[in-house]
């Protein structure tokens, strides 16, 4: 089922043509130990499988054999865009392939991608919901039939297994399906987008990983469509689908934020393959919004439950906080993109915080339960899922096995197995380090191969030790980024020297390196005491405890017998490091009495208080039903 | 149509057999002028033919004609429940019709009486959503068909006509649909309720205006039914419908919030009827749990727009508050009869707040406009709605004419053309006053006689004169409500002596009146700095203005130009009293700088602020788009 045109150079998900930064691919960074080689592990060993048996038994798959023996109009399992979870297993299937000879896991793909195929439909469409006997037509709801969504995680599929070189078997379904879309809804096609994007962004990296501009021209042509109210409204109105105003006319992230941010990701995307600064800067723009008024200290977006969407500036509930696991995925998406076009570390900065405090807040701990949405504060201990149990609510009580709509595992597994392609970039005459874990990593550079190794226990540890494998025999630079939180506290030592930060969100080491050499990054990760913007209502009066990169909260779990979060108070000045993450005295707070909760100003609270354990968000509710919360009412005067 | 077994006493809205009061029915007392008056004059002037005539214009009268042609299957407008519109826009008229004579609404209220009988069925079943040709089976859909919702809403406009005593024709619609309910769901009938409570306390007071206790025990049935999972359960839980845990074994007001709330109603009614102190305490606790950790200060419940609900306990955020306009009427249902039944006079307090600052916020000064949802904060100003769009979002930004669930201003007009029911009680030897206004009170008690006229400005003055016109020769009691905000601050003069209250909530005057005497309440309302419960996260920090009843709000409408209510902090010791409300002063927060809203406490505000009004919470949004707060951040140290 090969064809000669479909190989596409090695790399890893975004390989843009060109940019300020060059991505290294799967071949060029790999983790080989720490805590993200851990995650890796348990995605490999776990979480995919887990996804399999789960769509398996939930019907998902069996809705592509349904289709290839013409039954599916009989019965069909599963929301619209169930497809879409089948893709996501392939791209994730197929980077972890890349990473490492699995012999068996690369039986169970063949397998499954044969399943899909089989599916497609003889002019190239292929999805399950749509089109057969006795389905609604093709393309009969733009707003919520997610056919494009879809037919775009097919193509990042066939994306990473074109970069990571096996066979062509599902790239040759991507370009037929690719070649259907461009006849549907191209130049001479229909005037239509997709209520979810995502197409944009696949089609313009199927376009990169194929050669073909023709896609590059249909993602061009989905990004300027949308803003002029081609979508019916729903009730949260056009900005939910963003198809309010145009992308390169908007000033900030609104409405559904997985669209949103998926949106960003494939505008920026045709922005940069066009040279259209304007677009670009847009979006760039959008994101400077976003962070600074919608974003939670956990990197995650999206504070209404209802419409899944960004709140209003500064509107930032941590008890209602949706952050949603795929919101951070495509935050993850839209900021290495911006990453890689300007190397400003701001965007590197963020992707390291929502990586760590979101996305990994996601999967329990043995990588058989998740978190769809994340919240900050959890007033009421939820109940043990049960493992069999199918979950209808997206909302955050406690990690479930699957849910309905189900979207957050298999995001979370295809980008635990590329998440090496997120760690390191390089220029003509240098590297670059954005993210900080145990890794070796070989590229070429224009002066020569360069070839270096990586270790630390970070995020554990502050330390950072580089080792220069192989350099040229020219001055190239090797850069660490700072991040915002480290400031002018960080250093770097090596070859008889210290540097110290400044606040440029970079220390960079332009030398002749040499084989052996040896630099030690140090970065201040004792835990600090952290303060929000005053127009964020939801937190005031309250600090968060953060430690280098990492979000702590208190949970119920460590504190006294009896005591929730939602009654106490801490001392700020009592702040101490522990092992597990930070440690401050928490008291009982007095409270209000009577009928009425309003009325007389409360008396200050009397309670002693204990020394309570803090530990990283991420890992909350491994440990059972809690409570918890990551903002700490300070004692009130 | 008239049959005579279908001749009720008179009386308003609830006429329990036995209660420690005895509530007033329209005919003994009458609002004669001020505040109220002016509300129910709007009523009958704007709001009841705005109602009229929007129902008119989406169809939703029509489809009574529709179901009487044979036609209703072949199209029908609205959701499953609008025709519940129509009924409790009849019961509105009834009682309209009942305060006064107005021949011309007469003609109109006999006009849709009659096209609703028209499309009763033989049997007696009336509704036009399911059970006629092309059309749902009837009662197929128990969780969100609303077919028992609609029949109950029928039942309290024929309640509201047998009490006001004209005419039996809707009475006899109602009756032949009640005996179509016992036949249905009675103890032969099918074993299921209704998704939305409403019918239980509907056939309850059907049954005490009737005398007929097969419809009282239809509505035991129906809630002692409740809670044992016979509905589906929805993805916001089997809470959502109260279907969790039995109505006399829950602790607190849960899931969404008129649900919950008309089922606590109905409960009490079968719990007054059947001395089922068992069950009437559960309620009450309930309400005092709910009052105490689950309503906002406006009286407002419902802390989630997603699943319109009650969060958890002290998750009451201002800026996603829903704090339904339906749900506020509720509430006054509900404290209303643990009113009756208990005395107490905590009742009557939250029933004053909720109706001055919950159900009297949702009307547009004009009438022709309305709040579905009550935010507490408004953080971006709306855009006018236009008058002739019906609004497809129930969410706070503007008052809209007419929503596409529209439930909120028929439920208003009934409960202002009502409004008089709840301001005064009697017992066999007394006189209460829970509310204050323009009225004349005349009732007969065990010793004869009583005929008193109260005098006030209130809410915008704290005095209240009473001026006996008539009172029996023998010693009786007349009592004023003293709300706990007023606490030993009120004063009541009369016959040479001055009273000062305790904390009992009443102020009695036992005592042989004659005829003129006069006695004075003076109510401290000057404004007043309220500070709300620590435990309430989302407002922590910040303070509330109120004067007397009336919560108090900031509007942008009142700032400098370019001031929004976001980014401001007031003194809070510089409150001062003004004509409308009060004033304090307001200064613009020094912002946080940088791109991340989070890191080191931003420095202390050096604006030195202006003096800014505060107005009426009720009456924002009346002066065009603006930005709202009720919950003022005070000046950080």
């Amino acid at each position: 089922m090969s064809s000669p045109d479909l190989v596409a150079e090695r790399g890893g998900p975004v390989v843009p043509s060109r940019s300020a930064l060059r991505p290294l691919g799967p071949d060029e960074v790999r983790i080989i130990g720490g805590f993200w080689a851990d995650k890796q592990e348990l995605n490999a060993s776990a979480i995919l499988p887990h996804c399999e048996t789960w769509m398996e038994r939930v019907g998902w798959t069996t809705n592509f054999d349904r289709v290839a023996t013409g039954t599916i109009g009989e019965h069909r399992d599963g929301i619209e865009f169930v497809d879409s979870e089948i893709y996501k297993l392939l791209e994730a299937m197929a980077w972890e392939l890349g990473r490492r000879t699995q012999p068996e896991l690369d039986v169970r793909y063949r397998a499954l991608v044969a399943r899909v195929a089989a599916a497609q439909d003889d002019d190239g469409y292929l999805g399950t919901a749509f089109g057969h006997p006795g389905q609604p037509p093709r393309y009969s709801d733009m707003e919520f039939g997610h056919e494009l969504y879809c037919a775009g995680f097919l193509l990042q599929a066939a994306v990473a297994r074109l970069r990571t070189g096996f066979d062509d078997d599902l790239p040759a379904v991507a370009r037929r399906l690719a070649d259907h879309l461009v006849r549907e809804f191209g130049p001479h096609g229909r005037v239509a987008i997709c209520g979810h994007p995502e197409v944009e962004a696949a089609l313009a990296e199927f376009s990169r990983a194929t050669g073909d501009t023709r896609y590059l021209e249909l993602a061009r042509l989905f990004v300027d469509r949308r803003g002029h109210g081609l979508l019916d409204p729903v009730r949260y109105g056009r900005e939910y689908f963003q198809d309010d105003v145009p992308v390169r006319d908007a000033v900030t992230m609104r409405g559904h934020a997985v669209r949103a941010l998926y949106l960003a990701a494939g505008a920026l995307d045709v922005a940069v393959e066009s040279g259209d600064d304007q677009l670009a800067e847009a979006v760039a723009r959008q994101w400077t919004s976003g962070v600074a008024r919608r974003t939670y200290i956990t990197g995650g977006v999206g504070s209404h439950h209802q419409d899944e969407a960004y709140g209003d500036d500064f509107e930032l509930p941590p008890d209602r906080a949706y952050a949603e696991t795929c919101a951070g995925i495509a935050s993850v998406m839209v900021s290495w993109r911006l990453l890689l076009r300007s190397g400003d570390s701001r965007y590197a900065d963020l992707i390291e915080r929502t990586l760590l405090n979101t996305i990994m807040a996601s999967p329990r701990e043995d990588g058989r339960a998740f978190f769809y949405s994340n919240t900050l504060h959890q007033r009421t201990p939820g109940e043990q899922i049960l493992d069999n149990e199918l979950n209808d609510r997206a909302e955050t009580i406690m990690r479930a096995p699957w849910f309905r709509v189900s979207c957050c595992p298999t995001n979370l597994a295809r980008t635990l197995a590329s998440v090496s392609g997120y760690f390191a970039t390089a220029t003509d005459h240098g590297v670059q380090l954005h993210q900080y874990g145990d890794l070796v990593l070989c590229t070429e550079l224009a002066s020569g191969p360069v070839s270096l190794r990586v270790e630390t226990e970070y995020p554990r540890s502050g330390r950072v030790t580089v080792t220069i494998e192989a350099a040229p025999a020219h001055e190239i630079s090797l850069s660490f980024r700072i991040p915002a939180w480290a400031g002018d506290r960080a250093t770097l030592s090596g070859a008889g020297t210290t540097l110290t930060a400044s606040t440029s969100g970079w220390l960079e080491v332009p030398k002749v390196f040499s084989a052996g050499e040896v630099w030690v990054l140090e970065l201040p990760i004792e835990p600090r005491i952290t303060w929000p913007d005053p127009r964020i209502d939801a937190v005031r009066g309250s600090v968060a405890v953060e430690r280098g990169p990492l979000v702590l909260a208190l949970e119920s779990t460590d504190l006294p017998r009896g005591w929730t979060v939602n009654d106490i108070e801490v001392e700020e000045n009592t702040l101490a490091t522990t092992e597990q993450g930070a440690r401050l005295r928490v008291r009982r707070r007095t409270a209000g009495s009577g009928l009425w909760p309003y009325g007389s100003r409360t008396p200050a609270t009397q309670d002693d208080g204990i020394e309570a354990d803090l530990r990283p968000y991420a890992e909350w509710a491994n440990r059972g039903p809690s409570t918890m919360r990551v903002w700490l009412p300070t004692v009130s005067s």
